[in-house]
């Protein structure tokens, strides 16, 4: 006779092996299957129902001085994700509980029960939507249009990137607070439409077309007040060209550049910034989760109502996670890319 | 018999005639000598006895949209400049007042007594000092320090263009103020001790020398807080690299580019401002007068008491007023330029 204990569970993970240069490759990581240990007091097991790729995660590929510290090479990587409480050692968290945490790019997490926070959820809302418009893609909006861009009504709003998740939460967002004008950039055509019959942006253009400042400029024939850059490069000079006096910058990212070796060139008109009184601004999001409950407050009903729309793009399984981000660089998505796990 | 009516005033000035391309040339302008008319009733005629020369007033030579409108062609230039009212039909102002104005490159002005502001003299203090350490040079610094870039006590704080008048006011205001650690470039070694010196910079760097980014890393070891940038160009570059998180920089002129006819070159590291969450905010003082009274009450005592030390670049006679601009653009002046009239 053969005495059996139940095989440990198994957790599938991406982990980061050597820093990219340029665009990410395979051979950059490695998919693993970790055996989890039992769970100590006060842990609890989570099996992840989605798991949330964004662009903001090549950078922490590189091993840069930033508030968000780098990958580290040989562990897996961390970012935002949701799931429900398989098991549980803590009083803190249910069997059933709908939580969210950090622990990123795995199908199953565990740990102390602090790391993870439950989420109330909402009839007819999936949980993948707490990853995007209600969650931190969303608050990256927010937090850029007025904590840091300080946007009042009235004001010709840009955003770049506008297609993608938190783009089309700036333009949304803008809105309701009262812009006079929105105005998006994206890699297609076929976005650019969207742009203006879903999202409701007044103007939008195809930056693959090419003379960003031109389209801008047409765009914006009064010229813009405040920018949302996802992007960098060639949006963020044109948006400094169109910039009336005292025009405001929220840098959130510059996926121009993520995938580059070489330096970008800069902006060549800087001195603007002194001739107009223009000021730019980056911010990680990170550092502004405690504008959270006001966020929530104001924009959880604008989304549970419709008024804000979204688009998910969903890959299925935690094995294609690496084909998402790929898809997602290559600015393939439209909304908040996700990978779906277990489905 | 001849009857003879005393003959009328002449105002000798100087006029932009054509928008300089690169270094100004003495056939951009023009040296006129104007017969003035009878004052009217509630005029002033004011000698001019130090007119101000500025690094911005490069800027206002182009046609470009700003703050600050650009000067006209064919009329006389305007700017800074202090006096003594010699002749009055307004209640307001007495003969033998000192008095500020914007009337600029001129000896003699005239116009409507509200044009001219009285000034308090003080004791000891030469007129030309209301038009720098007392004046709007040093409400710049004040204003870039506090209002634009939020310096704090013990903020390391690094300023280029350090030995100008603007620089000098800078390095010694951020230090009353508790900055940590002040650090200045400037255009030669002379200056460079004279920084240490007379100004009590902590560190101080030639940027003729080259590497202005490795410069300052020496200089800022731990990194820098405030950067109130008088230079741009390679300069902003190396004070995104060195800032620590949440760094902000003033940006008051780019005595760089203000003399190319090419764009410059951008920073090419712009994407550290949304790693670091930096802040880059430009600025003309026009715009911040309202805060000349907070200036003066702080930095009038300072500068009275010899806590705040200054340096003035004397050129005689008006009609040296465009060789003593020339000297300000190639840097030979060592703290504010003034041009002195009749002295």
């Amino acid at each position: 006779m053969t005495v059996r204990t139940s095989p440990s569970p198994i957790s599938h993970q991406w982990q980061l092996m050597r820093r990219p240069v340029g665009v990410p490759v395979a051979e950059d990581f490695r998919y693993v299957s970790v055996e989890l240990s039992p769970l100590a007091d006060g842990e609890v097991r989570v099996t992840n129902e989605f798991i949330s790729v964004d662009p903001y995660m090549r950078g922490r590929m590189n091993d840069v001085k930033s508030y968000t510290p780098p990958y580290v090479l040989g562990e897996t990587m961390v970012g935002g994700a949701i799931g429900r409480v398989t098991e549980s050692r803590s009083d803190a968290l249910a069997v059933g509980d709908l939580v969210q945490h950090f622990q990123g790019w795995r199908d199953v997490a565990q740990g102390a029960a602090a790391q993870f926070r439950k989420t109330n959820e909402i009839a007819g809302v999936a949980s993948s939507v707490f990853l995007g418009a209600l969650g931190m893609t969303s608050l990256t909006a927010w937090v850029g249009l007025f904590v840091i861009a300080d946007m009042q009504p009235g004001d010709t709003v840009f955003v770049s990137g506008a297609a993608g998740a938190v783009g089309s939460a700036v333009g949304q967002i803008a809105r309701s607070r009262g812009a006079g004008r929105v105005i998006g950039s994206a890699g297609s055509d076929e976005k650019v439409a969207h742009l203006i019959d879903r999202y409701g942006f007044d103007a939008a253009f195809n930056y693959k077309m090419g003379d960003v400042a031109g389209q801008l400029a047409t765009a914006a024939p009064d010229g813009i007040d405040v920018y949302f850059d996802n992007v960098g490069g060639d949006h963020l000079e044109a948006a400094i060209s169109s910039f009336n006096d005292g025009g405001r910058a929220a840098l959130c990212g510059a996926i121009s550049s993520y995938n580059s070796s070489e330096p970008p060139v800069g902006p060549r008109n800087m001195s603007m910034l002194t001739t107009k009184g223009l000021m730019l601004k980056g911010f990680t999001i990170g550092n502004y989760l405690e504008y959270s409950p006001q966020f929530a407050a104001e924009v959880g009903p604008l989304v549970a109502s419709g008024k804000i729309v979204y688009d998910e793009t969903v890959v299925d399984g935690i094995d294609n996670a690496l084909e998402a981000f790929g898809a997602l660089m290559r600015g393939e998505n439209l909304g908040k890319m996700v990978v779906r796990i277990g489905g």
